[in-house]
Parts: structure tokens; sequence; C-alpha cells
């Protein structure tokens, strides 16, 4: 079944007390406050609220109840929800608490059962409720905004109380709202999944905190992407975040790095305010999308122009001149000191009508306009807004509108909101808003459908690190560009396996104990010739005299190219992430990294080459050739596949790769196995 | 004299027209509405408005005018300036605009000529005017805060309205405003002093586009920043947002980079909204300052909590854990599953007072706190709110109050107001507060005045490139570390000197028309012998045929050391910058510098290195020695001061400087001069 249940029930039961103050009570007059016509109370007092009658089971109850709502004891729950299953209640929201959160797991898992015996889908528990403003649905005690486009999911009940609070002050309509609490059967996904194809939502605000399941969220936020912006925080960014967040329920987040790069991957625009959500939101609930980057500022006045010149530079929006036949017809009205620069000022002097013509005039050429006005008290902005509006109309392209102080504010907001514009409190946080825009519009034109993830081809030998002549070999196998190599157990196999290589060479210990080799002198290089050859074999045996000495590995000695890493590895949320670095004290020091869940394609793997702060010394700087880009992207491709193909695979590090200006080998190779069970 | 007759005027005279909906008309009745009782009107038909009487000329006002506002036409503030001087009155507020700012730069110096014939005081032209609220003097159009602590000064007028206004509905009180438009003869600069000392001041908010004397800006910000926090917005940060200033103030602003150095060296707090702008005043004017960065939260919603927690570690705010001692006492009262972590979750179990008992407690051990609040529409927040405030009173430290959704928040953040206790939009805004306010406590702990500017010491020939040996003689004699060198005119000359400095030896062109010596066959390394050196000299004497070829410089070679860049340049609102990097990649390619206002001493020299993202490079990583860091200092130092001894130095390089474990030496110096009258 479908979520609709949930959302458009025919008739809903509130099982719990109703004594005046207690939680049902307030549930049934906000359900009667909100226009819903079927409710019933279900309580051992079979106690009604007003017009709404009481009953002592929800199978007493003559009607066709599609949804429970249940705030009854936790200890209650199972047996309400096996009322509730033989009464045929298709669905319900558990606002009780008490469960998994609290330790309680066997609880929640007993409730889960007991809802799947009988086929009832449910929200919660430990939630907030849900808000359907199309159905006149108020299924939860935080606050009401209007009704609207935009559904919010949230994780957090309170976080959702404060953001439809900030969007009631702000007149911003909300289509439904649900806090999904513990999860426990109703997942983020599943709401994802069914608002993509909800008609009433245009814009997905979402609130998380940690999350099951990373990969399979990845892919359903990106197919919700495509069709609707979804705006989302994720908190415990931080270390202080996630103990936080940890203590109150009890998952752990997994790294935000990986985190990041999933919803960037994913297209979703992660904000880490709620004012920012509530803005972005409004952008795009109220907003055309943006065809391009070009902005064009109006103001009455400099100060303000300029911090949002300021802004739209740093968000990647071009605030160029008019071109030379827009000039011209803006010549035409404007005063000559206006300048016709970008912003253009019209000073105290500028008209509403000089604000809709340059509005209208130069949203032909522009991808997008900021209209800012600063009025005085005694002025009235009234005009202002009336022309703005107008001049959005005509254009069809985004106008955001930041009006401030006048006579009129409130009414000339009213007139804005009536036509569905949004006034933002700065020019600053409406360019942020355009530049947000603009750039989902460009994810969205981009968009790649995430690479396919391969199964599995065979596998490795037990747990912990292979031996270095192993995991080259394997790698080869797997067409990565590896050395020449020999292994060599004894004195006479490594000489004459390095005249075979050819001199200089270089020699490796290999022991399953030594995981540092040059920490252990099991390293020499520049070895050109017999004598030394052997000598070396000598030195490194003796170093490994307490350690089970398997032998040596023997590559040519490979010099120039750049130096680069590669490293896999596996986050709980989202499996396999690969990462990419020039290594040493680019990565260590400097952690000029780039990272992303794997497996990568050419294309993405390319990107993340481009997007080091270090990238130019790849491109080559002061005349170098540059290094193999190419063939760079095409090893990360492959390598990233590996631990879908080889699932014992847990860790491996290429470190370094040598990148030439024509193709590259990989210098030193650690892969570490993990258990199949794990 | 000082500023006191423009803010506490005995009498104003309100100079041009009053007929209704005039600037002076409005200005008359704003005055009149501010409670200003001794006011008058000064126009050609001696017209009055109201009770206030009118007269043709201020002489002919029978009363001490001190303050004359001027909002006559352009052409006549001249002679009306004339006026006001013959009449007595002491200081001008002109807002008429016309002058510098359009172009009319010499009846801008007229009128400054004219009040400086009478000893008038003036602000503006250009400008938005004043306000004292402290005195009932509203000399401006703009939105009127409350009475209160903070002073504005701005070089935007309409910034100056979105501040007030904003801070109107906040609550937020205000001493004293102040538009200096273009600053012909009241400055920025003598504002700040005046603040320093005005005891109605405690907070001073600044907005600046651009401005001259940079170094007396400076020098005047620390001074008032050891007495009151400053918080500045400074806009035109990036190329778009400096153009946009330009057009509209006719002035060019400089490198942000230097903006914000100085900035940062004068114990200012830069801002970038006016949000933030006013968050932060608020916090200085309402809390007490926080002695340290230890904070807790109280919370009874999780989700907030995470997000005012990671918003705490990124503003470097520590949410440690509760000690032992207060564990036990919080645990005499704490239901278990608050879990006396930090943040306390309370849940919605959480009474009023259990967040009074825990504050109070906590702030015996913690430098601050936040108390979250987050209800539902029907609960009231009351109780909680008193709480707070008793909380606050008890402890004498800084909390932060965020409390939101609830069926009385008007009035409990009313009583909040009513004890001079802020409310924050969110836990994160009320962090961010926390975090600047223990910034600034710790900058005015460790202040160090700035370092004394020498007197110029010597001169430095002519204009352009000194040529590399005199280059060389100069940083020795200013006692910098540079190598042994020999200038040679000749082929045997060259080769004796080697032959002197003992070999390997480095031999590069000396030539004023050769600035890219590599670039042009102008350096030889590692000549190891007479004959090697005799050739040498050939090929460059060769290569520099169509110069003005002057002979070689021969040093010892260098290597080994870590490689750094020392820079000298001259910013035009500044002065002499002193910059430092690892040069090579580090400073082209990751921009990673450090940049401060010359001179700098030992300790300001050393926190620029310690501020390198690379810095552990020099430090030695993977068991490396460290670089000589004391010698590095003391370098920089000395080098800083360079410009100042010789005001003829324009710009100087030195690239690379080799630092060893122990000392260091210069490997390569540019100096350009200018000529002195730049």
């Amino acid at each position: 079944m479908s979520l609709q249940e949930v959302f458009y029930p025919r008739a809903v039961a509130v099982i719990g007390s109703v004594a005046e103050g207690k939680l049902g009570y307030v549930l049934v007059r906000r359900l009667l406050e909100g226009g819903f016509k079927h409710i019933y109370a279900v309580n051992l007092k079979a106690q009604g609220v007003d017009q709404v009658s009481g009953f002592r089971s929800v199978q007493e109850i003559n009607a066709a109840v599609d949804l429970a709502v249940i705030v009854s004891p936790a200890a209650t729950v199972k047996s309400v929800m096996e009322d509730c299953g033989r009464a045929g209640v298709k669905a319900a929201v558990v606002i009780t608490s008490g469960f998994a959160e609290a330790g309680n797991a066997t609880g929640e898992e007993e409730l889960k059962q007991m809802a799947q015996h009988y086929g009832i889908r449910f929200v919660g528990p430990n939630c907030a409720g849900i808000l359907n403003m199309h159905h006149n649905l108020v299924v939860t005690l935080e606050a009401l905004p209007p009704k609207g486009s935009i559904t919010l999911v949230s994780q957090s009940g309170a976080v959702g109380g404060l953001v439809m609070s900030a969007a009631r002050e702000r007149g911003l309509g909300f289509s439904k709202f649900i806090s999904y609490g513990n999860g426990a059967d109703i997942s983020v996904i599943e709401l994802l999944r069914y608002f993509q194809d909800d008609p009433e939502t245009r814009v997905v605000a979402l609130y998380i905190e940690n999350m099951k399941d990373g990969r399979v969220f990845i892919k359903t936020l990106q197919e919700l992407t495509q069709e609707k912006p979804v705006v989302v925080i994720k908190s415990g960014r931080t270390g202080t975040g996630q103990r936080a967040a940890l203590s109150h329920t009890g998952s752990m987040a997994g790294s935000d790095a990986v985190y990041d790069a999933a919803l960037r991957e994913s297209g979703a625009l992660r904000v880490e305010s709620i004012e920012e959500m509530l803005d972005l939101c409004q952008g795009f609930a109220c907003l055309p999308p943006p065809k391009g980057r070009r902005l064009l500022i109006v103001t009455n006045s400099g100060g303000p122009g300029v911090m949002a010149a300021d802004k739209a530079e740093e968000v990647g929006l071009e605030v160029a001149e008019p071109g030379p036949g827009l000039k011209e017809k803006l010549g035409a009205f404007l005063p000559s000191h206006a300048g016709m620069r970008n912003p253009v000022d019209l000073t105290v002097e500028g008209t509403a009508e000089s604000y809709r013509r340059i509005l209208v005039e130069a949203l032909q050429e522009y991808d997008a306009a900021l209209a800012l006005y600063v009025g005085t008290p005694y002025l009235e902005a009234m005009p202002y807004a009336a022309s703005i509006v107008e001049a959005a109309k005509e254009s069809r392209k985004p106008v955001a509108a930041s009006l401030a102080v006048g006579s009129d504010i409130p009414q000339s907001l009213q007139l804005l909101q009536e036509h569905g514009m949004p006034n933002f409190t700065s020019g600053e946080r409406a360019v942020r808003v355009l530049g947000r825009m603009a750039d989902y519009e460009k994810y969205r034109a981009g968009l790649r459908p995430l690479p396919p993830v391969p199964a599995a081809l065979g596998s490795l030998p037990g747990e912990g690190p292979l031996l270095e002549p192993e995991a080259m070999q394997w790698l080869k196998e797997n067409g990565l560009a590896v050395p020449e190599f020999c292994f060599a157990a004894s004195r006479g196999e490594a000489v004459d396996s390095c005249r075979r290589l050819g001199y200089p060479v270089v020699m490796k210990v290999v022991s399953p104990e030594i995981i540092h080799k040059s920490d252990h002198g099991g390293v020499v290089l520049d070895i050109d010739g017999d004598t030394v050859a052997g000598e070396a074999f000598d030195r490194i045996r003796e170093a490994a005299r307490d350690k089970d000495f398997r032998g040596v590995v023997i590559y040519p000695m490979l010099k120039g190219g750049r130096e680069v890493l590669l490293g896999l590895s596996r986050d709980p949320q989202f499996g396999p992430v690969v990462v990419f670095g020039l290594g040493g004290i680019y990565t260590e020091v400097l952690q000029d990294i780039a990272l992303r869940v794997a497996p990568v394609d050419y294309d993405r793997a390319m990107e993340m080459i481009h997007s080091l702060k270090a990238f130019p010394l790849l491109k080559g700087i002061r005349g170098q050739k540059p290094a193999d880009l190419k063939a760079l992207a095409d090893t990360m491709a492959r390598f990233s596949r590996l631990p879908f193909l080889y699932p014992e695979v847990q860790e491996v590090d290429l470190n370094p790769v040598f990148v030439f200006p024509e193709g590259l080998v990989i210098g030193d190779a650690r892969v570490i196995c993990r258990r199949r069970s794990d």
C-alpha cells in the first residue's frame, strides 16, 4: 500500500486520555479546529470531547477509521495496535515515546510485529505527529503554517515545530509535515518516495540527524531531486553535535564528510540553519527557476546594493554590466547618475515606475533580478511593491524582492505575498537563494544517474592485509596499472629477479607482520647491480629476523611523474567510499582531499580530480607537462568498483600512484580484507 | 572643540523649505515628535511649523543655536554656512547632497573652508543625519529604535535605516546614530574617538565601504576596542562589491585582505550581515562578558540542541560534560534520561524550576550558558522565561536565551527584555554571539599596543629596481642575513671571486634591464671550478648582449632548509603591508598566505608564521628538524620596518629565504623604489 491512508484518512480515532489538558484532548481539539470532520475518541472511560464521541475500543466505532493516533502510555500501545488491527484500521501515528530511543528496543519490535500482522502502517513511535493542510488533517501539537506547497519531513519534532512556527510568521504555506520519530515502520526513505509523486508538494524540506541505508537514501533522494528541490539540514556536523545526537537518538551518525558528499551527489541542497532552509523553500515555492547565473540588482540605496553585490560574487552569480542595447534602452528613461551599472542605483529619486521599467527591460537580458528598496518611515513602499509584482508577472523570470522601512511595509509585503512573491529580509539572503536555485537548475540539467553497483565477481582470502605481491597481482587482474614485479624467497632468486627486471630496482620485505615497511628497514631503493642486490636481500632478511619473513618483492625503480593517493574505505551508513588526494603534506597537513561514495564513473572521477585545491599541480604549472588525467580518472573509476566486485575488501590504499604525462603506475598497495559476514 | 554641540545642542535650526512634504518639514516634525524643545525653522519665506517659528536667517533668531540642520539646495549651502557662522552656530549637519559624491569636489572644498573660517564643525554633506536618543535629538528620517546603549556610525544612510528599523523590531536600544556621508569635516576617525569617551555608548556598530587614513583608523579603533566592543561591517569585500561601492561613493576601497587584517589587528569584530551585527550588539549590550569558552547548553528538545552544539564547536566553544561534582549535584534533581551530558536534554518533561537549578549550578563551573526552549502553541513559555531570568541574575554570567513557540511567547520575550536579556532567534545565533564575545574578551586580555612606526633613517637611490648586489648590501646593512657575495664586472674578476667564495657557487646576471634572470639565461647554478666559472661568465654576458650588462653577482651555492617568501608592498589606504608564505605552489596555487599591516613585532610575526595552513612543514613533520622559527620571526620584524626606515621603498620580495634548523639566509632579493613625492 501507499501512504495514502496516513495523509488522507476518511476518519481518525485518537486513542488515549482526553481529560482536559491531556495530549489526547489537545489533539482532538486541534483536529476539530483544523476543520476535520470524522473524529472519534477512544479511551478507558469512553470519554468524548464536544461533538466528538468517546468509545472504549476502536472496534466499537461504527465507521471506517483509516488512521489511529496513539497517545496512550507505552505499555498499552501494543494492545491498542491489536484493537486497531481487529477494527480494520489501515494506518497509525504513534506519538507515545518510551521505545527504542529509551532503550526499549524489544517493545518497539513487538509493536512492529503486531502492526505487520494486521497490515497496519505506522509513523513513529516517539514522534510529534503529522499534518496535511490539504486534507484539514492536524495530528500534531506543533504550530500551524498556512496551506501551501512545502512539505517538511523531520527526524526531530521540535525542529519541525520551529520550522513551522517561523513559516507561520512569514506566511509561508505548507502542504504536509511529518515527524517520523524512531521510524520503526515508515522510514524517511519511504516518505521521500511518497512525496515525489505527491501533486500537492512542490518543495521538500528535510531535517535529519542520522539514518540507516545510506545508499538507498542517496538513490531515493536523487530520484526525488529530479522532480522537486529538496532542502536538507543534516545536523551532527561536528564531533560535539554528533555526541549530542547520539545521546538523544541512540544512533551513530557516521562521517559528516561522507554525508556531505552523498547529499551533493543526490542533488539535495544542504543548508545549516532553519532561516536558510525557509529562505530557500520560499524561493523554490514562489519563484520561477533561473535559467542561468546573470543577475541584475536594482536599488534605491548604495550601501545595501554593495552588500548584495558582495554576496552575489560569493555565491557565483554574475553581476555584469548591461549590454549596449540594454544600456541604450535604460538611458532613455534613467537619470544619468544611475550610471547604468549593475547594481543600478536609482538613489532616493528612483520612482516605482522606473523600477518596473528597468526590471522588465533588464530581464530580457538577465536570468534573474533583485529589487532592493529601502525607504524611510514616512514614505509609502506600496507603489514599489506593485511595480515589482507587475514586472515579475510580465517577465516570468525570478524577481526576488527585499523591501524594508516604510509607512506601509506590512501592507506592501502583503501585496507581494498575495501575488506569490517572497520578500527577503535582506538583499544578501535573496541573492543566496537565487544562487542556490541556479545551482539546482544546473544540477538538474546535467543530471547523470548514479553509476551502477557491480555484482560480486570473486573473493579474496581470509582476514587482514594481503601480502604486497598478492595485492599487486590482484590489482593487475582487475585492470589497474601495476609495475612489473617479482617475488623472491631467497638471495639467489632475488639477484636473478633484479637482473631480469633491469637495474636500478627497489626491493621490499614481504611479511604479514610488517605493514610499515620503511620504518622496519624493509625497503632498499636504487639498487644498481648484483652485489648490492644480494646485500640488500640480506639486510632486509636480517631486519625481519623476528618476523614471519616470506621473501622480497622487487620492482624497477620508478621516478618522475606526479604522486597521488587513492583510497577506499567503508562508511557505516554509506558503505564503500573513495578518496583521492596528492598524498603527503597535501593530504595530511593541508587536508586537500576529494571524497565520494563509491563507485564513481569516469566523469565523477574527473570532477574529483578538478575539485582539489592543488589541481593546478596536476594540470602542470610553469611549463610542466600535464599529468595524464584521463588515465587517472579511468583508474579511479576502476578502483572504486573493487569493494563491490570483492565484498571482502575492507580498505585499500594506493600510495603513491605515479601519474606521468602519459599513463600511470601504482607505486605501493595496501589491501585489507574483512570477514564475509561483516 | 569636541563634538558635544553636534550631539547635545541647546537649540537647533532647520534650514531649508518647510513646506508640507519637504525634507525640512519632516525633520521639524520628527524633532518635535522626538520631544526636542528648542527648534527654529529658517527659510526664504520665514515659514514656521506648528509652534516652531520661522526666520529668514539664523542671525535673526534670538537664541543660542548650537546646531544647524541644512537641507537647502546644494548651491545655497555655502551661504547658509556663512549665515550660521555669523550667528555663532557651533555645528551643522549637512544632509544636502550634490558635492564630492556627484563630482562637485570644489563645492565641497569651498563649504569646508567657509565652515573652518567660522569654526563650525559639520557632519556630511550627503548624509542621512544624526540621532541622540539621550537628548531627544532626532535629526534623521530613518526609523527610530528605543533608547539604549548602542551607537551606530554608518557611511551609508540606508544601511543605518535598515539597522535601526531591525533594532526597533527587536526592541534593541540605541544611544546615538550618525550617518557621516562624505565626511568632509567630521570623519569616522573623529567619531570613533568621541564615542570612546561617551558614557552613554556601551557598544559601537560601524558600517564602512571605504576610507582614508587607514593607519590612524587602526590606531583609533584599537584604542576604542580597549574600552568598548566594536562590531563592523566592511562591505565591498569582493570585486563586484568594490565596483558597486566605487560607483556610488567615488572612492576606491583597496584590498579587502588588508582591511580584514587591519580590523583584526584593531580588535574590532567583523561581521557580514546586519542580522549578525545586531545579534552581536545585543549580546554585548545585554550580557556580562564570558571569562572563558566553556559553554553549557540546556534544552527541552534534542534537535535544536544538536544544531547549537554543532555551531558551538565551529566557533570554538567547549561543550564539555559536567565535572563529577556538578554531575552529582544535578543527579539529585534531574531525571536519569537527562543523562547529565552537555547539552543537558530535559525532554518535554523539563520543568521551569529544573532549568533554573541547572543553570545556577552549572554556571559555577561553566563560563556561559545557552537556555533553549521549544514549546508548543498551547503551552506557556513564561515560567521558563522567568526561571532563566532568575538564574541569570543569580549567576552573573552570560545566559543566552532562545525561547520559541508557545501560547505566550510575546509576553515571555517581553519579560526577558524587561530584565535586559536578549532572546535569540535560534540557539546557533546565540552560540555565535557567545563565541565572538569570548573572542573579544581574549583579545582585550592579551592586548598589545601596535608596534611603533620607526622614523626615516636613510634614503635609497632613484626610482625602479635596485641592482641585486645593491639590494643585498642594503639588506645586510639593515641587519638581515644575506649570504656572502661578490660582484664581478669581468671574466677574470668573476673567476677570482668564485675561488675566493669557495666552490660550488651560483652566478647571476646584474643588469637594470633584466628582472626575471632565470628566464633570460642569466643564472648558472652549481659552478664547481675555475673553468666552469669562466664559461658561466661568458654565457651570461652573451645572453645579456642586447641589455645594459653590468656584471655578475656570485654566491656560495645554498642548499637545504625550508624555503619561505617575505614580501612588502604599499596599500593605498593602509600603507606598508607585509606578506609571508612558503612561496611556490603554497603561495601561488594554494594561496596559503599571512598578511599584516607593517611593521610587525616579534610576537606578531610569530603569529603570522603559526597562522599558515602549511605551518606543520616549518615545525617539521615525520621527524624533520624544525625550522628556526625564532630567527624567522626576528627577520620578519626587522624586514617589516624597512619601508618606514627608507620611505622610497615601494616593494620588496625576498624569495626564497632559506630557513635552516639554525638561522636563515636570504636567497634572492628584489627591491623597487619609488619617487619620494609618491
